[in-house]
């Protein structure tokens, strides 16, 4: 498969809304930060290391068989990085900086490979719903069997060194995309985002570090990586992932229990707004989304998952402007995502 | 007909959405003022001659042949009283009075008389579009007919006395009904609105005097009912109207020209929520069939301005009450709104 196909379809490893307790959980991934021993951390490197770094993960990338792209980040266009980045192949951070940065992934975009990032390597297994061990053991195998090539840089007292003291250790970062529709509306979600950080669980927006939480989408993920086994880490993500799916539905209950006919108003003005709306901001689409997320995890209309996150997709400023072939101004922007859309769910016969 | 049937239906003699000037004008009307010679005008009549008035009235009526239903107001719930003001063929005032008040109506409701309102008489017939000269022929014709058996006062240095000073002389106030959604949105409509009076014309909102201008339709009519012949008043009405329609018109090709995708979106954007909203108040309802109206007249979309008017006179609370069989609570009324409007447009296919 070309990087050409990733960039030009909407589709990812978490956007077929399948899974364990999908009708929380968006996704989930796993992503292990790899050193490798002899070189400085990326920060640190000239271009002339750095390409050796490159040539040393693409070899052993090699590895892992057919069914992978390979490219350099600086071959692509910054429109490129920027869908890259929103389909969560690469992080806002790579795209600004990608003079020796590369990408490799898997056709299914399931496993991917961030290379010369803040580390020498971040593999990250990705997978919809509730799947926190499975985006692990799948990270780990793959990790394994990089290090059959590739020499890491460890100490036994620390475990995998890294460029920030943050990831030493395990190296490890789990999370998982929640949507906490419930919890917003019921204003949930303020005690949530008190506690969980007392929990040693990081609480971020749609696109990680720094993001906000459009769509009522957040990454919950772990803060720790050092002196916690990756099996422990695994079983805290997942318990934290149940205790705030059981308040979350919960939330939907009292929705239901205390203003059903309120809740389906809003989701079904959403659906008549995104599928008749001729101009769509940015916000104002997640939004919508959100409200139609919502509508069909409490099962009030029948709208596949898996087209509301392409809707999700298509509607991210990059993902449009790579659609539309060039640079949009405020109005064209707002126009190509309400028509685009539109026409997905026209495509689906609603 | 019986007046259950003109209860039960939304459509009136203004409904159609035909007739001239049509993408401006929903409807003309020709109302005369009339009482009979030697009785005391309603405001100063005892409950005995009220009801010697209206024993005249209705055995006049009788001329007019088949075709046409009379009833006595206090013979109505005040629910139903409410429908035939939403139906414009009682006025709000008479909605309060109903004691000796009566409604003769012809089946298609083009032609009605009011007995025992502020006059003893008040006779009015509707058409859609502009048909100024249209409903004062049928007014007049029918005013004829009814003087064969009616005795006016009428005296010739005043012409026909009524209750009210303002209606002495003709007896004649022609009214325009008309939807200015574009002199609203490019702003024009305060100046228009400053200008009418000028030229002794009263601007009204939809139910007449002491209404706003809900949905963006306004109602013109005549100020002066003394020293013009009827002709005369109606040459000026038909004038005054033909200068709003070109004024609306130019807005709306300035929409077009200027503001045309959002125009379009707002437009599309009401259709998505009268076809898809769950609850919906009153005056929303009013404001997204304005929007809807203007993209009919616009021909942005492909609704029949039939449905428009139907589905305005369904979601006002009179009629909407009535459907349901009783009173409505608050979230009641909106749910019933939004389910009618919704059913109505799922009923045209669209």
């Amino acid at each position: 498969m070309q990087i050409e196909e990733h960039l030009g379809s909407p589709r990812s490893a978490w956007t077929s809304g399948r899974g364990e307790m999908a009708d929380v959980v968006v996704s989930s991934r796993s992503r292990l930060a790899r050193n490798l021993e002899g070189f400085a951390f990326p920060g640190r490197l000239t271009s002339e290391i750095a390409t050796q770094v490159l040539g040393r993960v693409q070899g052993a990338v090699q590895g892992f068989g057919s069914g992978w792209s390979f490219v350099k980040l600086s071959e692509l266009s910054a429109v490129d990085r920027q869908v890259l980045v929103e389909k969560h192949l690469i992080s806002p951070q790579q795209m600004q900086a990608p003079e020796q940065a590369a990408l490799a992934v898997r056709d299914d975009e399931g496993l991917s490979l961030m290379v010369n990032e803040e580390d020498h390597l971040r593999l990250q297994a990705f997978r919809p719903g509730l799947a926190v061990r499975e985006t692990l053991d799948e990270a780990l195998r793959a990790d394994d069997q990089l290090e059959e090539t590739l020499d890491y840089a460890f100490t036994p007292e620390l475990g995998y060194l890294t460029a920030c003291p943050t990831n030493v250790g395990t190296g490890l970062r789990i999370s998982v995309m929640l949507h906490l529709g419930g919890l917003v509306r019921t204003r949930g979600i303020a005690q949530l985002l008190q506690v969980l950080p007392k929990l040693g669980l990081a609480v971020r927006g749609l696109y990680g570090e720094g993001t906000e939480a459009a769509g009522d989408l957040f990454q919950i993920s772990n803060q720790i990586t050092l002196g916690q086994t990756e099996e422990e880490v695994a079983a805290a993500i997942e318990r934290a992932a149940q205790q705030i799916i059981d308040q979350e539905r919960a939330a939907r209950r009292m929705l239901k229990e205390q203003a059903l006919q309120q809740t389906q108003d809003r989701v079904y003005r959403a659906f008549g707004v995104l599928r008749y709306a001729q101009l769509l901001g940015g916000e104002e689409a997640m939004q919508l989304l959100s409200e139609l997320r919502l509508g069909v995890e409490m099962g009030m209309l029948q709208v596949s998952p898996e087209v509301v996150n392409e809707m999700l997709v298509t509607a991210l400023p990059g993902f449009l402007t790579r659609t539309m072939g060039h640079d949009l101004q405020t109005l064209e922007e707002r126009a190509a995502r309400a028509r685009l859309i539109r026409e997905r769910l026209q495509k689906e016969g609603i």
